[in-house]
């Protein structure tokens, strides 16, 4: 069950997006973001925000927001985190399913990710098979807490 | 002449973003943007202002930045515009020289540029010549006002 993000849920999204900000291998969010400026990353005006229940529990979230403004609002890019204890069950694929049908029915013809970290292999090849290409990658883009510097792609596909 | 901005040069530099932004074949900001928004865009917290003098008069202007928190930091972004009256006299190069050395000086390990318009090849050549590579290409990125949706390319350079 995928829903918009409700003032209810804050705690239970703080709770699944700080251990991946800590970790710091993932997203360009500094490892000692705070829960305040995490929360208003996450649900930043602009951004659109879901969360992902299994079992009764918020297992997952993620935001859809216009990639760029003006000529380049029509791409749009969004960003998924899953609990630990919801890996390997499905949920990033079923997010992302729920954001191409949500970008669609917003008016978007396209989405982007910005940053996907190369060492980040499961996350590279789920997009893959959800319809995404590598159209770029960036040199040493992403500072890994244990490998040093290393490149992020740009994957994108039409809507 | 190239120096950080000051709340004395905000007409001036409205006066050089508005015609651009206006064109609407370069940024990806919109065509319609008020002079608040451009100003707030190009004087974001978070970025660092200059403008360019020639004979006296603010000429050109551009913006330095992080393009991502956290352990993407090490990367700078900028953007650079030049008045009309102002074009073919180096000043695009100048800006992006000093833009370098300044990055530098900030610790930046890299610059990239998110959105090339592909179809805006004098800038691609430029940075090209500037030492940046095409390490994206990304299709239909763009809504050009008279050439329908045109790629865009990220461009990169170690500093």
């Amino acid at each position: 069950m995928i829903r918009l993000a409700e003032p209810r849920d804050t705690e239970s999204i703080w709770a699944i997006l700080a251990p991946v900000f800590a970790a710091g291998d993932t997203y360009a969010v500094p490892r000692d973001i705070t829960r305040a400026s995490a929360l208003a990353y996450w649900l930043a005006p602009g951004k659109t925000t879901y969360v992902a229940e299994l079992e009764g529990r918020i297992a997952g979230t993620y935001y859809l927001r216009a990639n760029q403004a003006g000529p380049g609002a029509h791409v749009t890019n969004c960003g998924y985190i899953s609990a630990p204890w919801a890996q390997g069950r499905g949920l990033a694929r079923a997010m992302c399913a729920h954001s191409l049908q949500a970008a669609r029915g917003a008016g978007f013809r396209a989405m982007q990710f910005n940053l996907v970290v190369s060492t980040n292999t499961r996350a590279v090849r789920l997009w893959q098979d959800m319809g995404f290409a590598i159209v770029g990658t960036i040199p040493s883009a992403f500072a890994h807490p244990t490998q040093g510097d290393v490149a992020a792609h740009v994957m994108w596909r039409l809507l």
